[in-house]
C-alpha cells in the first residue's frame, strides 16, 4: 500500500461505545496507543443521541490530550457500536465530531466483533457474549458474517442476564401461586423488588403474588435483567441451579448454530464471567461439540476496536501485533 | 331479608366495564332490566381514569334514560371490572359518578365472575377466558375464589391472543435467521407489519429479518396480540397448526389447574370462540380431565354483571331467574 507522509502521519482513533461507558484509543499506524480516554454512555438508543455523542467525543479527546495532540492530527475514527450495521444511523456520532473539529473519515464496526479482537488476532472464528442480552457472531476474514440470536428480550436473547432474571421472576411467581416448587429464589425476588411479606388471601389470589405482578409490570421488561445476579447466589436452590444449567444450555446451542469449525471463541459479558454451574455447563458443552475450540475470556472491546481501526487502515495485526497492541493499550489505560 | 319500602323501590345498576366498551343495565330486584346503556371503554388503565369514568357514567345514564329515571332512583351499583379486586382503586369510578349525582353503594367485582354468570346461574363453577390475555377462575358460592393464570402477557397469559401473536412472530424470526422451519406466517406477519421483501445480507443477518426484529420492537409488546388471527388464517400450515394446537393444551392445562371436579365451565374470548384446531384440542382435553363438565360459551359479562348487581342487592338468581333476566336483558339491549 502506497501512502504519502502526511497520511502515514495522521493518527488512529478507536472506540469502544457502549451502553455503561465509552472508551476510545488514539493510535499510530506502527500499532502503539499513545492515549486513552474514558466517558459515560455511548449508546444513543439509551443514553439519548445528543449525550451519547458527547460522551464519545469526551472519551476521544481525553485521548488525544494525553497524548498531547488534537482533532486535526487525527485520520481515521473507527467506532464499535451496539446493534450497528444499519447504514444512515451514524449521523449521532458524525454531527457530534464535526461539532468538535474533527474532519476524520468516520466507520462504524460491530461492537461484538471489537469484543472478538479484544481475544484474538485470528481473523476467522467466533464471539459470544451474554450480559444484559445475548449473541454469537462469527468472524470471517477479520469481518462480521454471522450473527445467531442478539434478537433482544422480546424475541430472543436466550441464557442473557434479562432471561435469568425473567426466570427468576416466573419461579416466584409460579411459587406463590402454589404451581411451581418453593424456591429460595421467591424471597430473593420479593426482597430485591421491595415488596413487604402479608399472608392473607385477596381475589383468589395471595396478596404476595399480586403485589409482585404489579411492581413486575410497572418497570420496564428489560429491567428483569437485575434480577439475574440472584440466581447466581441461589445456585444450592434446585430451581435456581436448573436455571443456570438451561441458560448455559441455551448460550452453547447458540454457539453451536453459529460454528463452521475453525477458529476461536473469544466469551464476554458478565453471566458467562460468573463461575459456577452455568459457566461448568456452557464449558462442558462447547468442548463436546468441538474439543479443539480455544476458549479465550475478554473482559470488553476496547482493544478490539483498536485492531478493528487498524485494520480499516490498511495495518494487518498478527499474532504478535496483537501482544504488543495489548501491551501498549493496557500501559495507556494503566497511565 | 327486611327491607324498607323505599329500599325495596330503589332500582339497581350492573355495570360491564371492558377495554373496548362499558355497558348498563338498570334493574328491578325482580329481576326485570328496565334499561340498557353502551359507551366507550370502562378501563381506566388503558383509556385512563378520567375517560373510563365518563364513558361508564355515560353507559348508566343511557340505561336511565331508556326507562324515563334518573340518578336518584339508583340504590345500588355493581361494576365487573378487568384486573379488579385491590382495595382503593375504586376512585376513578366512584368520582365520575359523584360528579353525576349518584349517591349510591358503589361494589367492584371481577369481570371474570360477570363472564361467568353470564352463562349460568350455578353457584359453583369456572371460567376461561382468552382474548388479548388468559385467565382461568373458580368460583364457589358466587365468589371468586381461585385464579390461574391472568399474569400478563410478561409472566403468563398462555395460550392468550398475545401468546398466538408472539409465538407467529417467533415463528417468522426463526424462518427468516435459518435456525426454524419456513412457514407460511413468514410472509402473513411481514405484510401485517408493512415489511417491504429484501433479499440482501446485512451484517451477518437478512435485511428483511433486521426490519421486522426493529418493526416489533417499535410497538409495544402486548401489540403482537394483532398477529393471532394470522395464526388461525394458516392454520394449514404445520407451524401455525402446532401453535395453535399447544395454545389449547395450554388452555386445557390452566384450567386443570383450577378444576376441582364441581360446576359447569363457561367459556368466553375470541380466541376460543374461533373454530379449529386450538378449540377443538381444548374441548378434548377438557372432555379427557371430566367427560361430565358442561361447557357453555358466553359473548360478554353483560348479564353476568346484571347478576351479580341482583345478588349484591340479596335477590338470589336461581336458573329459572337467570333465564328471565336474560330475555330481560336481551329485550333492554334491542331496544
Amino acid at each position: 500500500m502506497i501512502t504519502s507522509q502526511s497520511d502515514r502521519d495522521r493518527l488512529i482513533v478507536g472506540i469502544d461505545a457502549g451502553g455503561t461507558s465509552s472508551r476510545a484509543t488514539l493510535l499510530t499506524r506502527e500499532g502503539e496507543c499513545l492515549g486513552y480516554g474514558k466517558s459515560g454512555s455511548g449508546n444513543p438508543t439509551s443514553a439519548g443521541e445528543q449525550l451519547a455523542g458527547d460522551n464519545v467525543v469526551d472519551a476521544v479527546s481525553q485521548a488525544l490530550r494525553a497524548a498531547g495532540r488534537d482533532a486535526g492530527d487525527v485520520g481515521l475514527i473507527v467506532a464499535a457500536a451496539a446493534g450497528h450495521g444499519a447504514s444512515g444511523e451514524e449521523h449521532w456520532l458524525l454531527q457530534a465530531l464535526q461539532r468538535a473539529g474533527f474532519v476524520s473519515e468516520l466507520v462504524f464496526e460491530s461492537d461484538l466483533l471489537a469484543l472478538y479482537f479484544s481475544g484474538t488476532a485470528e481473523p476467522d472464528g467466533y464471539a459470544i457474549v451474554s450480559g444484559t442480552g445475548a449473541s454469537v457472531i462469527r468472524a470471517q476474514a477479520g469481518r462480521l458474517v454471522g450473527t445467531v440470536d442478539g434478537l433482544g428480550w422480546l424475541l430472543g436473547d436466550r441464557g442473557s442476564g434479562f432471561w435469568l432474571g425473567h426466570r427468576a421472576a416466573l419461579a416466584a411467581v409460579e411459587d406463590l401461586d402454589g404451581r411451581g416448587e418453593p424456591t429460595a429464589l421467591t424471597s430473593a425476588v420479593l426482597e430485591a423488588l421491595d415488596i413487604e411479606p402479608a399472608p392473607s388471601l385477596g381475589y383468589g389470589r395471595p396478596v404476595l403474588l399480586e403485589a409482585l405482578i404489579r411492581q413486575i409490570y410497572r418497570g420496564r421488561p428489560v429491567e428483569l435483567a437485575r434480577l439475574a445476579p440472584l440466581v447466581f447466589t441461589a445456585s444450592d436452590d434446585p430451581i435456581a441451579r436448573g436455571i443456570l444449567i438451561e441458560a448455559g444450555e441455551l448460550l452453547a446451542h447458540s454457539f453451536a448454530a453459529a460454528y463452521q469449525g475453525t477458529g476461536p471463541l473469544v466469551v464476554g459479558g458478565s453471566v458467562l464471567a460468573q463461575p459456577g454451574p452455568l459457566a461448568e455447563v456452557f464449558a462442558d458443552r462447547v468442548a463436546a461439540l468441538d474439543a479443539g475450540v480455544r476458549v479465550i475470556p475478554s473482559a470488553d472491546g476496547v482493544l478490539g476496536s483498536a485492531v478493528l481501526a487498524l485494520r480499516h487502515a490498511g495495518v494487518e495485526v498478527d499474532a504478535p501485533g496483537h501482544a504488543r497492541l495489548a501491551a501498549s493499550v493496557a500501559a495507556a489505560r494503566a497511565r
